[in-house]
């Protein structure tokens, strides 16, 4: 059965909790239990990590080999900066969607810039938490392709 | 009813003929009739528009105020420099996401900035022309949120 | 009798249908209605000519050549990259005066750069629609000059 | 009545001794000269301030805080540089139009840059001394509408 | 009654023990002894947290909301590259108020920029451990003010 | 037999009728006429496009696919700027040679980069109208190996 | 009896008078008084120098020398580029410290770098004009520390 | 007896595990196993420690004091972004060799530079898992000239 | 009788021994003896020099000066930074063209600048070592035009 | 009789009283004491100014014209940004020979830059005091050749 | 029998003599006469070569070619700009070491940049005469392993 | 007796035989005989080296330790790229001034940056030819205050 990591980088454990207008009045536990649903209703199990903690993140990704088929992965700001995220999926060669909740590129200009994207598959950018969902169904997608 | 505008730019008319180990190998016409599909199933009606010439897109956008509800858009390599497209997004004031097939930040440096992204509601980058579908629903979610 | 080309680049068409903020209530019907006043107490003529098409605005120019005295240009977005319009201008030798409309000087950062400005003859920028009366002006007092 | 100042930076005094080639043959006291006959013909006064004094500018723009309702400034080369006198002009809340006589971005590079121009109104570049005039005239149509 | 949380970022446990020429040779332990003071003659309480660890930081922050009223904060080395930090200032809308020991803009050129200071209420930079008092003095002050 | 695209960008219609000392005296039609002399001893047959409209050059760069076997190309401005002409080429898989009536590295600094040589063939600047003659004649001889 | 020089830079006399949302309601005369008063309960004495003329300023600190024991130093605009006014710090060898009221790096990038910083012993941002008490304690305390 | 520590930096955990063709198939265990040989052929004694996390790796350095005599260290992609990794090797005094198995020079740009490099008595880069064999003698060498 | 100077830098001795799929398979030998043909054929005389010391080709380049009418220079690596060999050629007033074998654009950014093109008559890039002969046939001809 | 104009910029008043391992221990009055001797055994006259005011300094060139032939200029860090300074040398087009008492190009990077130099004749940089006698000396040559 | 070029850039052949506090007291001759001990042990022969001209180094490269089995290099500062060095090595295809004596990332900024680096096999930097050793030993392991 | 290299760099052999505007009719043999009187009257001999090598002049520094009291040097294009010489000077601790005859600061950028200058004692620009003597007179004048 396929199995998709969901990883939240820092931050993201205050989603609904700061900045509304910025990031939305949902909270992450909202987040997952839609992407719950749409996981069930396409016959997959997720796994859910968030963490405030760059080497909680590498960890995960590094366990999710052979455990996981594809990781959704919202890096909050360690999009920016953490180099060894990039290197930690590219490490585990498993297909990474990287989403952000806000239009990063209307934002600051140090947000325009992400280290991940070079290695993960794509990106979903501004389009809320839906972005979460859209990612689910696109790795989906994907590895059914590769199956098939 | 709701109306999408569905807006290519330039070279697009070259999908599946050219580059295929970058954009794969499905055409434009095969890309069009999938978002029909997803069109018809979801109650709206599509206007596809694909041309190498600014002025035409530039037109298009226009044209689309008071006609359609969003756009999902393309631009080709004019995401690099038409300032001309990003103003006539700006001036139009509908909800645009901006697609893109491959991953445009694991390429040329050129390709990683996009003059549009900042007045675009977000961006879907790498995911093949599955981007585009994925653009279409999250416009239509946005669209009934907004209704609702 | 003295003839000068009034031409307008992209999404000027959009005037006072777009960003009132930005760019006031009048349209672009409504500045050349003045303009065509201002030109009739001057005893010259106008002609007119908006394209959202680059390549109109460069055959618009090569077309002025021999025809009018000099060109109120306001390039809209064109301003910050089409170095063709730039070689237009140097081509035909016509005294042209570049004109915007908000002060590009307090927007983004992108606008702050005109590649037209080193060709043009001088810049009117954040003055409203009145820039371009006082460019109109400005050329025929400077054709005025040249004639004495 | 209306009241502008006519304030001038540093080496306008000069103006008409050096360079003729760049800056022409009239004098300061000819360009104040036509700017009275335009004043007087609208029925506003005009003072005259030339400094190549960067904090005598600084006071001079202090003190027309409730004296003129406007101002026309050629700050010379303090345009690039004078962070101070933009902050002169932020704090008093005048509207004040930046004047070069030369085409600044047909020049130097160092020249194409404006520290004023963000808070300024407006700026009118490269139409010689007529540029003053139009500012002069462009200042009081700004003071009449909003008045109207 | 008040409550501030005062946050070491890392190396500063090593304070005292480290570079005596740039640091100096009171220790952190002292300086907290020396704010426990001042808090006491304030009416206020302190709690500290040092960690090496960006992740503690984060957590330090946001457990800090609905528990202190402000935070004195010396981001060590994190005030260069931390935008995670910064996200989680930003999160829990508490004035913080950053401090530096020595003189950073004396140091070398990466020294020279904060990515927390945009969202700190001040900073305070090379008045060496008295900074920490003056922060906590100018945090009690700014709450008073708005509690008056 | 082997057919050529002479395909010539903006203002060169304005060849010989332009900045004479800059790009000489002779015409876009006597450069045609010259190189039609050169194609027919190469039992060569050419095809002449020329437009200002960027759309258009790209058009005719889609349509050379199976009709012509090589592009000789002087892209005018869009040389700095088009990287959707610059895809065009990308996407036909045809050998162009860029093509520079003026020595470009001698000019203005925005004129020392080419977005279009990374996938050219390769390049002649500076030699004057000559410059056509030698890329096709070069680009004749690429073909000729490739037969061989 | 030690003596300090309190010097203000260019536009702190429009202190309380100028945009308030920036800078506060307290004038400088305001300010002025709460520093006396710090100053008659520490037991020593100030004078204070305001000016809008960088070498106005510049004298001032040179005559600092032998009869000031340190300087409380608001540059203003002059902070971001006169070199001068560093080099006269510099020339004294006295302690400064650097105030600046509002929070300069969350403003406009220009404000982010000063040229004074590298020569002061420290720097007070954003704390409002309470900045200014804080340096003077911090200054006399440095004193203190040398004396003892 | 002499103590080194052996540190390694996130994602050398994966080493033989991920992208072989970068990295070679030896594992971390077998790059220990053979440096113990070293070690105890020299009559030396190591520590050895591996962690994604930023904090786990300072902590460690803070710790070496007093306890080993110098580190092999192997920052991973810290190497480019950690100021606090540098600020700890800098508190602590201890010699540090910087190894990276891969040639840095000739990957992404990113990693041509190290924030790490200017506090370490040098560095060895490309040379594979040799490298750290290599930077223990090396230390072992300057060790033994300081003792001798 | 016309000669030219046949010049060459660095590493070309190595032409057709080196990297064939960046250089090819022809060596210099070849490629001077297809050269000869062509002057043969012309009725003008050669004389080559190849050198990887920069004074050597300076030195070719000072002694060319009324023996040579005109040079073919490949510069290899040296194109990228020698404004020495730049400053002789703007000694001897002689008209040079700049050839490359590969496509110099298509490859490591650093090549993609020359600081020879400047003072060079024109360059003509990645067309293989034809680009030589068709360099030398550009040189005659120019040379021809100006006797004509 | 020949005059020149000894011009020296802010805290050059306090040499030999400030930082005498950069600027020595010769006040400025020894200077111009041995500038005398040199004037007079050379027949010529010298006016000495110095100013920590930028105005003072653009009114003292103004006022040289046709007064001196020539200036020996120190600007101080004015070098560094003052544009003003740099056209009001231009204005008067008088030789201008720039000295800076120690080697610029050896300190802080801010110093290597000269806004001046391009507009003066020459410049004598890092040979102490004795760099004004040789400016002098320059200078009476240069006047004495154009007599002659 | 593996033969190793030793290879000596500018100004080594004054090691020893010059800047002992940056490359210490050993002469050039002692680290030749160390490294001749090492490879004697080692069953391989040496060549050295010292030059400090561009083009004898070049050569020698050159010459390496089918002599020797690989390169242990220190181009001194020709490391920063040689580009023709670097195209040497690539030239060969031989295995080159890097070394440098003093830690180049804690000295001035242009030593930080190595154009020969990326061509090189690993670089040795900051171990002082002893990374000839490392490296020399380090080249031969690598082909002992090819040959194994 | 005192004893002074001459050296001059590339294309100054060419001195008066090359673009006179810019160097003048002089020749280098015209000045060396013009320093021969300059030293005769101060009882010092001087060595002349001009070399179009880098390593020449290289060598010729090396030679001057021990044999030359200092060092009179134009080093033509090198002293904008030649690191080498730079360390050359480094090494030899020998008082160097740096000459060069045009104003390099008004002309192309490349020429306003020396690598040379940071480690000789000053430079003397613009003043043509006569800058050779005055850096002999410099030099001789240095070189008795350290005797005297």
């Amino acid at each position: 059965m396929t199995s998709i990591l969901i990883l939240n980088g820092p931050n993201l454990n205050m989603l609904g909790k700061r900045e509304p207008d910025v990031y939305g009045h949902e909270t992450l536990e909202d987040v997952i239990a839609e992407l719950e649903k749409v996981a069930a209703s396409a016959g997959c199990v997720l796994q859910h990590v968030q963490s405030n903690h760059e080497g909680d993140l590498i960890d995960a990704i590094h366990q999710a080999k052979g455990v996981h088929q594809g990781i959704v992965f919202n890096p909050g700001a360690f999009t920016h900066y953490s180099y060894a995220l990039r290197d930690a999926i590219a490490a585990v060669s498993l297909p990474v969607i990287e989403v952000h909740i806000s239009n990063v590129h209307a934002r600051e200009s140090f947000r325009h810039h992400s280290v991940i994207a070079p290695v993960a598959l794509g990106q979903i950018v501004g389009l809320g938490t839906l972005g979460y969902q859209l990612a689910l169904r696109a790795l989906l997608h994907k590895l059914q392709d590769q199956t098939a």
